[in-house]
């Protein structure tokens, strides 16, 4: 097992890229060389160095493309750690009060903000204008209107805005997306999405609606959002919704528990979702053709992912999430590189327009129409 | 394979009730052993010999506690031809228009009425005017006023109204009911429930709203709906429902194509269900508790029946199952035996008003709350 993961944890990001999806064409006959690297190296300082970042940070380890190159924390303790750990210079470490600093720092190149939700605007905005490029976790920001005000300041400063839309890059989902381009699955007409986990610790900041902005739709319904519109590859028109809470303690007023959730798309495909915060292991994909359909189980978790169409399993091999992102995101920052599916700060967006629409339909109890 | 399943086919329903659900106690001695049964035998006239009602008399030849000794159609060579194949006298055949006489044959017990929905209030209530045994396919009639009056009408009558429910008797269906009962699953919060093909024939009466009082909902929706009652165990308390129809000429006004709809219970529990006349091979049920899931796919196609939970696989094996339902309804009708699953008129009624919901919700966007 472990010389397998090996070989996988070795296995350099465009490699993979090239050999899954030998139509993209990004690849050089440099990246594909026993050669060491030599292109262009994104220098990141992480943002928040809580549970995710830590994962962000080990995983950049292997990256090619992408090097952990700064921190920004309110911690002083964890800061030294991560020095220590990541061999991190002073001088590209901040906190909270002083990394609007950072523009003054040549040996940074772009900042990940992983914080809560409730943070993100304010602090991109602030990334942006201390001219470095800004990656943020999803939910991009609270409501699609924070995230308008996000993709204006990044115009504005003109840097680059992405969202850690890490299953964007993923093998068995791009191949499935590549299958239902090339019409292999035949017209796609239904879309299922099951999102959850049961939560644990009641005093987490996911649970408190300041910092998350809702419960279980911001943090893990938001994969069935996204989901739906990669894997049906449209974008909805109109979304109906409905809540259900089982327990008001837990999830206070405006915090969600489970929203069950559906789309309706121009071709007539429908997605119905469900987002939830009490039942546990729900991480499923399933998109049916009229020639075919495709599973994803698990469908975003950390991995490894598994798939299936009607042909047969999907082998692509794992590669940790984080690590493909980041060095895909080098090359979209400093390379100008399209990916398949887009992980600007527009996709971000287009997710929050839909939370913004699924609360409000229900609340209401009425369809929402959309136009994205 | 044919000896495994001349096995199967030869093995009476009781003996197999028995194996499977040794709780149940209903066995007898003298329905376990080798002798030939020796009980009470319901006499049943099949009313419409189409493809369903032909796949009924073909599964009632290896009945032992239901016979098939009458038929009921406007089709004299189909009569002729079911004389001759089943060995039925010309006493026992029946039209239209001279059924009712039915009452005076002392070797009539009940009749299956197996015609399109729309049919199914006026021949149940003649059928209970003859004193005659009702059972109805599924679903019962056009909607719960006509439902309600076929009720009444049986209860007036003094005659027992059954319905075709021939998953209440499916095996392994069973024993996920029994798994959840038991709390093997813990608290079960979600169900999902697709129920879809892509149907043929544009000129068949299942497109025509007069006869069958809608479209997919009416003919396989409706496997999702009771699925949803069966599997959870409870009554839903509101419904919300989605239509789509991309094809307006195929399916017309009141002909629905693709409905999603979702069911609100009294414990918290949800089930998202898509009914569907546009997509092919949607058969899945998919039961999440706190504990275990339970999946069954297919989950209500003529068999085999595949299911399985976090246990593993479920190995029940294969009877055709209206086999297995005429032998259980005869039990029901002649001995008074109760099933696990109900497959009363009630139980059709709690159906009808659940779509009476479904399509008002559908039509108004409005959740509908529900009283059953």
């Amino acid at each position: 097992m472990n010389s397998r993961r090996d070989f996988l944890q070795k296995m350099t990001a465009s490699a993979v890229a090239f050999s899954f999806f030998p139509r993209s064409g990004s690849a050089t006959m440099n990246e594909l060389s026993d050669q060491p690297y030599q292109g262009p190296v994104l220098r990141v300082a992480i943002m928040g160095l809580g549970s995710y970042g830590s994962r962000v940070a080990e995983a950049m380890q292997t990256c090619k493309k992408a090097k952990l190159a700064g921190v920004i924390s309110g911690t002083p303790s964890k800061i030294k750690d991560w020095q220590s750990k990541y061999n991190i210079p002073e001088k590209n470490c901040y906190n909270y009060e002083n990394f609007d600093r950072i523009k003054d720092n040549p040996d940074i190149d772009a900042v990940y903000v992983i914080t809560p939700n409730g943070l993100h605007r304010e602090q991109v905005i602030r990334v942006a204008k201390a001219g470095k490029h800004a990656i943020c976790e999803k939910p991009m920001a609270l409501n699609a209107k924070e995230g308008q005000e996000m993709i204006d300041a990044c115009k504005k400063a003109k840097v680059k805005l992405l969202v850690g839309y890490r299953m964007h890059f993923e093998p068995k989902t791009l191949e499935i997306i590549r299958m239902r381009k090339d019409g292999e699955l035949g017209k796609v007409l239904f879309f299922q999405g099951l999102s959850g986990f049961r939560i644990g610790d009641p005093n987490q900041w996911r649970l408190d609606r300041k910092l998350a902005g809702g419960g279980a739709m911001m943090d893990i319904g938001i994969y069935s959002i996204n989901g739906a519109r990669y894997m049906i590859g449209e974008e909805p028109i109109w979304v109906t919704a409905e809540e259900t809470k089982t327990d008001h303690v837990k999830f206070k007023e405006g915090v969600d528990e489970t929203i069950q959730f559906q789309l309706g798309f121009p071709s007539g495909a429908v997605a119905s979702c469900l987002s939830t915060y009490t039942m546990n292991n729900l991480d499923r994909f399933f998109l049916n053709g009229e020639k075919g359909f495709a599973e994803l189980q698990p469908s975003t978790g950390y991995g490894p992912i598994k798939g299936r169409t009607n042909k047969g399993e999907l082998t692509h091999p794992h590669i940790t999430h984080q690590t493909v992102q980041m060095d895909e995101m080098s090359g979209i920052i400093l390379e100008g590189k399209q990916p398949i599916v887009p992980v600007d700060g527009e996709e971000g967006l287009k997710d929050l327009k839909i939370i913004d629409a699924i609360f409000l339909a229900a609340k209401t109890g009425k369809k929402v129409d959309l136009k994205l």
